[in-house]
């Protein structure tokens, strides 16, 4: 098998106290030549939903790679660690919580899947098969596996196949539609205060999305209500106005021009946003 | 043109989110062999000036390289995306509005500025040329063209010339100076609370800094006022003592041995300090 | 000598304001096929302590490597800047403040240490031997000597042999024990809200700690007590249980299913805690 040479990382241990150069050590160790790229370390501690999302937008944006991906509240627990091919050439390396499969779907999907077997992918990488922590199985199974992987190593001898249906998945947060209205989750809010929603931007009600006008509730109860145009860019919203653009992702976000719509409409990742369509304003402007 | 090979890349995107690591995986997806080095991606959100001034105190001290920097609070609107030919021999790639000049000056002065042709760059980078955001330039746009010239593709063939002098260029933050003393603003807070002025070591008033002392005014109004020595680093100082350095660029910079001066005096980027010469110090020491 | 290549580094820089990115900056500087791994900056400002133990636990993991790391309050004064070869083949450079030698003996022990000779290495790496900060050792002095190293020169070209004895050691933070309990400090808090603590599990009195229970008092005076159940990882313990586990680094430490143990018992780095053994518990479970 070819050799990736790349190992992409993302994880929810922060980036103090070296628990993140401690795996990336661990991928040197199998070999000098890899080449590991940090996703993102600043996880919320133990959202597996938080980082499966962040990976299954950036790892398609790399060349083919091994992804090493370590959210795994249940580590030391009988969770299995799973090395998953996916259809595009790359390999997912983590625990079965779920965490992997939103990213394996956006690389082709899920062609083979394997769960790891720690003594066997241990003694591969030239480590003492049974010096394995209960508590950092990034550093102790997962990193060795992505650099084993990525130096073309086959799967089959780190572990054994098995059946893509008994993997655990996340519930998918889906948005609710109506003709003129839709209702869904916030999924991320940006360091700009830009609140992304559970939502396809292809999927906001309206014939032309570009010029038309919501009413935004967010919240339950006596929910705050705003009104937001959507528009193309930040810059096309005069100062303080509320708007909806299609983010970086693809999905409908919440942007106010020069401050945070999600501190101005108390948003963050979770809370329900109902967005209902302003008819006359799809051509009044 | 010979391969330069690097990315530094500069950003206000924060680690979060893999904001960043989409825009590495941009100049990965270009070419495997490119290696990119990270400057700083913590500069405060739509912070033009704070990034700017980072950016050109670090990117002389590489290597040649390209040094992509996106700090771009008009992402799709009509600010045109530059290519810079410094005169070293590095590029810097990212938006017209006065992000890359000082770093351009700090290589040598700009020789050469290209407005980047996005449907052509993308050609180039082998991706789809019309799939660009209106809010990621950074990953769309930014990163293939520093991508592409750091394999040492023409720039020519990513944009046309522009005039020089129709850049966007920031205002410069001077000091004003008199015979006895001299007014400087906040330009920059470490993590240690050491609080650099826009003013230069060199132009400190007194005929041998070393042992003078000044009266420090800080912020407007019924300012506080502080004297502090003028010492070579901060160990010259006793405990609690206000001290000014020359910091790590060769600037002023307001210090207190052992806490933050910048909490003490209540400093923050864009605060005006006075400085008054205590003339008797001079010698007095 | 063969060159190792690779440089680790730590500091207390913090990732804002390019402070890293100019370290890493004048490692490539001195040779472009350097590669830089980053092992922690954010250390707490002057805390070298702290700074040694990450080193410690991290450095050994990489494979041999020049580890360069700067945590050095007293930069400027008359400290000695050291380079440091251990027993495995590894160099460590940095300040003489004792921030070097716990990883030293983590690889192998303290072979040779010299003091650095600031105009030599700088000679040697091409920079003007007289243009160094007062400030920022860490790019003038330590980074060009680690990259220097790396790169296969001589130390004994970089600087002068020092005693081993005359090097400065941080005071040991050693646990006290008696049959039934032990007295140990805090000295990690990770972002999971886990205390480790300065007490080996090896160490952890009873005949076989799994199964155990201790009660905890934290704080001095009117300390707040609980009881702990020592277990093989976090899902062992049941939401909101206290629960003493073998952390990452075969340290004893404090960990509460689903919330900050440090949080809910007070805990921060210095503070000590008492383990008395409930004796009952051994074999109750």
């Amino acid at each position: 098998m070819a050799a990736l040479g790349l190992v992409t990382f993302l994880s929810d241990f922060g980036w103090s106290g070296g628990y993140v150069a401690a795996c990336e050590a661990a991928v040197m160790r199998v070999s000098r030549d890899l080449r590991v790229a940090h996703i993102d370390h600043t996880v919320p501690a133990g959202d597996v939903a938080a980082g499966a999302l962040v990976l299954a937008r950036v790892a398609p944006l790399y060349p083919e790679a091994v992804h090493l991906a370590v959210v795994d509240p249940g580590v030391g627990t009988s969770r299995r660690p799973l090395a998953v091919a996916a259809t595009r050439g790359d390999f997912l390396v983590g625990p079965d919580n779920g965490l992997l499969l939103s990213a394996a779907e956006a690389l082709g999907g899920v062609r083979t899947v394997w769960e790891l077997d720690v003594t066997a992918l241990r003694s591969s990488a030239g480590l003492p098969p049974e010096d394995v922590s209960s508590t950092f199985h990034g550093r102790d199974v997962f990193s060795p596996a992505a650099a084993l992987l990525a130096t073309g190593a086959d799967p089959g001898a780190l572990g054994r196949p098995v059946e893509i249906p008994s993997l655990c998945r996340l519930p998918s947060a889906s948005a609710r539609s109506s003709e003129l209205g839709v209702a869904a989750a916030v999924i991320e809010v940006d360091r700009f205060g830009n609140a992304g929603l559970g939502l396809k931007f292809a999927d906001l009600p309206g014939r032309d999305a570009y010029g038309a006008a919501f009413v935004v509730e967010a919240g339950d109860g006596d929910a705050l209500t705003r009104r937001a145009r959507v528009v193309r860019t930040y810059g096309d919203l005069t100062v303080g106005e509320l708007g909806l653009v299609c983010d970086s992702w693809g999905h409908v976000a919440l942007t106010l021009n020069g401050a945070s719509a999600a501190e101005f409409l108390g948003l963050k990742p979770g809370v329900t946003v109902r967005l209902t369509l302003v008819k006359e304003d799809v051509d009044g402007r």
